[in-house]
C-alpha cells in the first residue's frame, strides 16, 4: 500500500470519482508555475546538496515544527537556532527521532499529505514515518541527497518548475539571482519585491533600513519624493531581475489615498521609525496605494497579504525571532479598507492587484463581490493554513458563484518547503478536479467547459495573472 | 443535450438523487408566490413588448453586466446609461454579442444557471451562448418578443405566478399598481413599502423628500408627530394598493428605541439633512422601531434587508449612480444592533419581522439562535450572492439546526429580471428537496416528514410569514 | 421503524457508510467521559424518581422550550416558573400535550434527534410524539420514572457513565457531592469550579458574594492578597470533592496580566460592584489569568466558555430569569484577547486550558492556529448550538487540518438534560466516524489511523484532557 492514495482527494461517488480523475489526468502533467513563495535563490545559485533530513523537512518549516511545539516538545530540542544564532541540539539524527516520534500529530492535515507526498514521490519511500522506521527512513533520504539527482537544480527540473517565484526584500542585493542568470543553468528563477522593511514604520529597523534604502538607490530618501523614487528604482532593478510582482505583507488591508502634501507630511513623521500606532498605520496604508500607482506605471503585477499577527507569542519572538509557526490570523476588513486604493485606481483594467485573506469570513462577503465587480482585483489562492484539502473546497465554494474563475489567480505554493512543491501543486489540481467534477455532476457545469476550466485553473491563470 | 440538466442540484449519491428528485417532483409545479422583488410594474399595467434581448437580460441586469466589467469591459460598451442618461452604445445586438463573448465568465456561478433556465424554458434555446451562436439566439429571442405569449401579463400566467410582490418608495404614486387593479387582468401584483428615502438622512434628497412626504400626506413632516403621521398614512395607502409588507434597506441592522421627547429632538436635528453620521445612523436605527411598532398595530410584515455598502466605487456611482453592480457586502452585527427593536417588541407574537443579511457568519451565530427565541422574529432566505446552490446549502445547514424550519420564511427571488423568476424558484426548490433528502439519508428526518417540509418550503411558509 | 434510524449520521454512500458503522461500533459502548456539564448532583445524592415526563424534558430544558416560545406559545404556558416561583401553568399532562403539539418545530433540529433518542433507548418508546400519541408516551415514560430502573443512579449505570462532571459555583458547599461519596454508591460523579459570581463584578449580587466567599473561607476578601487565597482554598476544597477542572464563562475572552499593584487597585475599585463596564471587564480578563497562573500551582484544568451574550431578552430576564433560551452568542476575538494570557502562561506545557467558541468564524482563522502552536491550549468541542451534526462536521473540518486531533480535548456533554448524555455522546461518536470515514475515503488518512484516532476522539481524549 503506497503512502499516498492514488486516487487521494476525489469524491467518493464511483461516478463523480470518475470524472474528478479524468479532469485531474488531463492536467496532472502541466508545467509547475509557482509565482509567489519562499525558497531560497542561493540554492539553485550554488546547486549545493542539501545538508541531512532533519534539515530539509523540519528544521526551516515552522509549519511543521510548531505542531510538536504545541504538544509540549520544546524548540531546543527541534534544532530551532535561538537569537544567538545557537542551536541547542544539534544532531539531526536526534531531532528526525522526535520528529518521528511525533507524525501521529499530523494526521488528518495537509502537512502529513505533503510529507508523504515528498516521502513517496521524492525519495521514494513506502514506510509510514514512525519510532520504529526513522531511522531506516533518514538513511534512505541521506544517501539519495549525497546524490546529483536530488541537488535544487535536478529538482527543480524533476518537479517540472517552468518557473519559480522567491521573495526578497527591497534591500536584497539580488546576487543569488544574477549569479542563477549568468550561469549556465536555464531554469526560470525570478525575484519579487517586498518592500515591508522600508515601508512599515513598526518594522525592526525601519529609520536604518531607510537610509540604506537611499545610500543603495542613490536617492535622497530623507524626502518623500526622494522615497518614493527609491522604490521606483529598486522595482526597475527587481524586475531586471526577473520579478513581474510585488508582495506586501500587513497586518490590514488598510489603505490611504492622501494628498502628496499630507503623504509627505506623515512620511515626515514616521521615516525616523519613532511615531505612533497610528501613523505607522495609516503610513503603510498610503503605501499599498502609492505601489498601486507605480504598478500602473510599470506594470508589476501587486500582491497583498494582510490579516497574520506575526510573532504572537512574546517569548518566542524573544528567544527564537520570526517566522517560528506563531503568526496568528485575525479578522480582517476589506470592504472599507480598500476603498481607498480602489477608489485611486480599481476601475483599471491594465492593473492587476491580487488579494490574500487568512479570514475565510470575507470570501463570500467581501473578497468575491469586490473581485466580481473591480477590473483591477483578483483573488490569491487559499493561503497558509487554507491551502488544504478542505481550504480550498471552502474556497472554491464561498467565491466561485459570486466572482466565478476567471477573477481568481490560479495556484500559488507559497512555500519554503522546496520538496513540497509538486506535493502542494497537486492538492490543488486534484481539489480543483473534484470541484469541478461535483459541478458537472450536480449539473451546474458542462463536461466539456469542466476541461477548459481545469487547464486554466492548473496552468494558464496563473501564468496570465502573473504576466509570466 | 439541453441546457440545464434535468436532474441538477440533486445530490450525486443514486438513492438520495432518487429521493431529492422525488421531493421535488411533488413540489415542482405549485404555485409561485414571490412575496419580495423588484419588478417593475409598470410592465403588468402596460403589458407592452419587452423591447430586445439585449435590455431584457443585460442592462438593466448588474448582477450580470458587473461580471463583465470585473474582466475590463467598460460600462459604456455594455450599454449602461450614464448618468446624463445617454448611453454611449446603444446597439442591443452589439451589446448582446459582447455578452456572449464573455458568457464563459459565469461558469459556475448562479447567473449562468438563472440565464441558461431563461434560455431553454422561456424561449426554447439549445444552443450554448457564445460568439459563434450569439446572432442566432438573439434573433430567436427578439423574434419571440413580438409574440403575444412573451408580453409581461403572458409570462406572469406562463410563469405560475399566483402572486408577485413590488417594492416602490414612500412618495411613489402607485399608478401603474392602481392602473393594474383597475384593468380587466387577473393578475395578482402587489406593493411593498419601502421608505429608505423619507427615513435616511443620508439619502439623496432626503431634507425635499420631507418635505414632500408632508405635501403628499397633508401631515406636518416639520414635526415629530406629523412625520410620524405620514408614515401611518401611507401605509395605509399602499396597504390598498396590497401591500402586506414593508421593506428597509440599511447599512447595518441598527435599532434605537428612544423616548418620544430624545427621538423628536433627533428628527429636528436630522430632517434637514445636514447632520452628522452619528445622528443619521441613530436616525434610521429610530426609525426601523417605528416601523415595528406601526407594524404591531397595522399588521404589516417587516423586512429588514442590512448590511450592503452601496454604491462601493466612488467613480461608478459619479458616472452612472445607483444599482451597477458595486453594492459590498460588510461584516454585520444583528444581536446588539437589535436589542432596542427586540426589548420594545420582539416578544409580541402577533408581529412578524424578517431578517436578510449578506454577512453568512451570523447565519448560525445571531440569526439561528435570535429566530429560534424570539416570537416576533423570522429568518428570510438567503439574499443577492446567496441565492444559490452553495448559499442556499450554507444557509439551511446553519440555521436549521437551531431554529428549525419554521422560524425561516420560504423563498423569495429578490430579482428585476422578470425571466429568472421561474429558474431562481426552481433552484430553491432544488435546493431545499437536496437538503431535505441528506436529512432523511442520514437518519435526521423521516421521510414523510420531509415531503410536508418541501410543501411548506416551496409555498406555504412564504404565504403565510407574508400574510398573503 | 424504529424513532431513530440505526445508520443515522453516516455518510450515504454506501462504501463510505460501511466504514463509519464499523469505526463507530469500535467505539459504540465504549464507557461514557463527561467531564463538563450541568446535571445536579443531588439527583445522585437522593436519588428520588424524577417527577414526570414534563419536568424531565421540557421544563428545564431551554434548548426544548425557547423554540415553542418563538412560535408563539408562552412561556406561562410551558410552566416555566415565573421569578416569584410560581409556575403559570402547572399540569404536567398539559404542558406535555402543548410539547406535543409543537414537536414538529424541532424537524431538522438535534434536539429531535435526541429527544427521539431517549424516547426510544431509555424509554423503549416507537411512535413518533405528537398530539394523538402525546398521552400514550406520556403514560409510557410516566410508569417507567416510578421504577427502580429509571432512578437517577441507575440510569447513570445504564448510561455507561465512567464519570460524570457538573458543575458548580465558589460558594457551593458542595453538600450533595459530598452526600454521593459518602454514599455506598460507587458511580463517579466530580464537581467543578466555576467561580463567575465571585470573579465578575456585573454578576448579580458581586459585593456579597465577595464577602460570603471570605466568610466561608476565612480569608479577609477585602484586599486583593486575601481574595486571592480565598479561591486558592475553594479551589483546594473542590478538588477535595473531586474536581479536576475550573469552568468560567465570559461574555468575552479578553484577559489582563496587570502587575499585583495595578491587579490590587482595579480589584479595589471593582469589589463593591459599583464600578465602571471598562473595570469590570479588564478585572474578568485580570481573573482569567489568575486563574491560569493557579492551575499551574495546583494542576486543575482550565476551561474558558466565552461569547455568550446572555438573558438578551429584557422581559423574559425581569420575569422569568436567567437560562430561558435567550442567550444569544456574538461575535468573539481570541488572538488579540487571549495575549495577555498566553505571554503569562501559553508556553507551559504542564498547563491545559480548555477554549470553547460560539462564534464559528473563529474555528479556523484564530482557534486553530493558536491551538496548533501554544502548549497550554486545547480545543472543546463543538458547544452549544454547535453540538449538533452540522455543528461537528464544521468544527472537524475546520480545525483538523491546522491543529489535527490531538490537540482537541474529546466530547463533552455540557447538558442539564440527564437523559440526553447517551443521545448526545452517540451522536458525537456517529460524526467524528464519519468524518474519519471521509478522510479514508479521500486518502487523507490510513484506515488503521482512523480506527486508533476514533477511539482517542470516543474516550482517549477527554480523559487526558481533563486529568481524570
Amino acid at each position: 500500500m503506497p503512502l499516498t492514495d492514488p486516487d487521494r482527494l476525489f469524491p467518493a461517488d464511483p461516478k463523480v470519482r470518475g470524472l474528478a480523475r479524468a479532469l485531474y489526468e488531463a492536467v496532472a502533467n502541466r508545467p509547475i508555475i509557482s509565482p509567489h513563495g519562499h525558497c531560497d535563490p542561493r540554492w539553485f545559485a550554488e546547486n549545493a546538496r542539501f545538508p541531512n533530513p532533519a534539515e530539509l523537512f523540519v528544521v526551516p518549516d515552522h509549519y511543521v515544527f510548531r505542531m510538536l511545539v504545541s504538544q509540549g516538545v520544546s524548540m531546543d530540542d527541534l534544532g530551532i537556532a535561538r537569537n544567538d544564532g545557537r542551536a541547542v541540539v544539534q544532531d539531526p539524527r536526534l531531532i528526525w527521532q522526535r520528529f518521528a516520534e511525533h507524525f501521529h500529530l499530523f494526521r488528518g492535515t495537509p502537512s502529513a499529505m505533503w510529507l508523504n507526498h515528498s516521502f513517496e514521490h521524492v525519495f521514494g519511500i513506502d514506510a509510514v514515518l514512525g519510532p520504529q522506521t526513522a531511522d531506516q527512513i533518514y538513511d534512505q533520504i541521506e544517501a539519495q541527497l549525497a546524490e546529483e539527482a536530488f541537488r535544487p537544480r535536478a529538482l527543480f527540473e524533476q518537479f517540472g518548475l517552468e518557473v519559480l517565484a522567491t521573495t526578497e526584500g527591497a534591500l536584497d542585493d539580488l546576487s543569488w539571482h544574477r549569479a542563477i542568470a549568468e550561469s549556465d543553468w536555464g531554469g526560470r528563477v525570478i525575484t519579487t519585491y517586498r518592500p515591508d522593511a522600508v515601508v512599515d514604520p513598526e518594522f525592526e529597523g525601519f529609520a536604518e533600513n531607510v537610509v540604506a534604502f537611499g545610500d543603495l538607490t542613490g536617492e535622497d530618501t530623507n524626502t518623500w519624493d526622494g522615497y518614493l523614487a527609491a522604490h521606483r528604482a529598486r522595482r526597475a532593478f527587481f524586475r531586471a531581475h526577473g520579478a513581474t510582482a510585488t508582495d506586501h505583507g500587513h497586518p490590514s488591508a488598510r489603505t490611504e489615498n492622501l494628498s502628496a502634501a499630507d503623504a509627505g507630511a506623515l512620511f515626515d513623521r514616521v521615516k525616523n521609525g519613532d511615531t505612533t500606532a497610528e501613523d505607522a498605520d495609516a503610513f503603510r496604508g498610503q503605501m499599498l496605494t502609492e505601489m498601486a500607482k507605480m504598478s500602473l506605471e510599470d506594470g508589476m503585477v501587486m500582491q497583498i497579504h494582510a490579516g497574520s499577527r506575526r510573532n504572537h507569542a512574546q517569548q518566542v519572538f524573544e528567544n527564537f525571532g520570526r517566522d517560528k509557526g506563531f503568526d496568528i490570523p485575525g479578522r480582517t476588513n476589506f470592504v472599507g479598507a480598500l476603498k481607498p486604493l480602489l477608489d485611486a485606481v480599481g476601475m483599471e483594467p491594465s492593473l492587476t492587484v491580487i488579494l490574500f485573506t487568512l479570514d475565510e469570513s470575507v470570501y463570500a462577503r467581501e473578497l468575491a463581490p469586490l473581485a466580481g465587480a473591480y477590473p483591477a482585483l483578483k483573488l490569491g489562492p487559499p493561503w497558509w493554513f487554507h491551502d488544504s484539502y478542505e481550504g480550498i473546497k471552502r474556497f472554491r465554494e464561498q467565491v466561485t458563484e459570486t466572482c466565478g474563475f476567471y477573477n481568481t489567480a490560479g495556484f500559488n505554493d507559497d512555500t519554503r518547503a522546496f520538496c513540497s512543491i509538486p506535493a502542494r501543486h497537486d492538492v490543488s489540481r486534484r481539489c480543483d478536479s473534484a470541484f469541478l467534477a461535483e459541478l458537472v455532476a450536480t449539473g451546474r457545469l458542462r463536461e466539456a467547459e469542466a476541461f477548459e476550466v481545469a487547464e486554466d485553473l492548473a496552468y494558464a491563470l496563473a501564468k496570465s495573472a502573473y504576466r509570466l
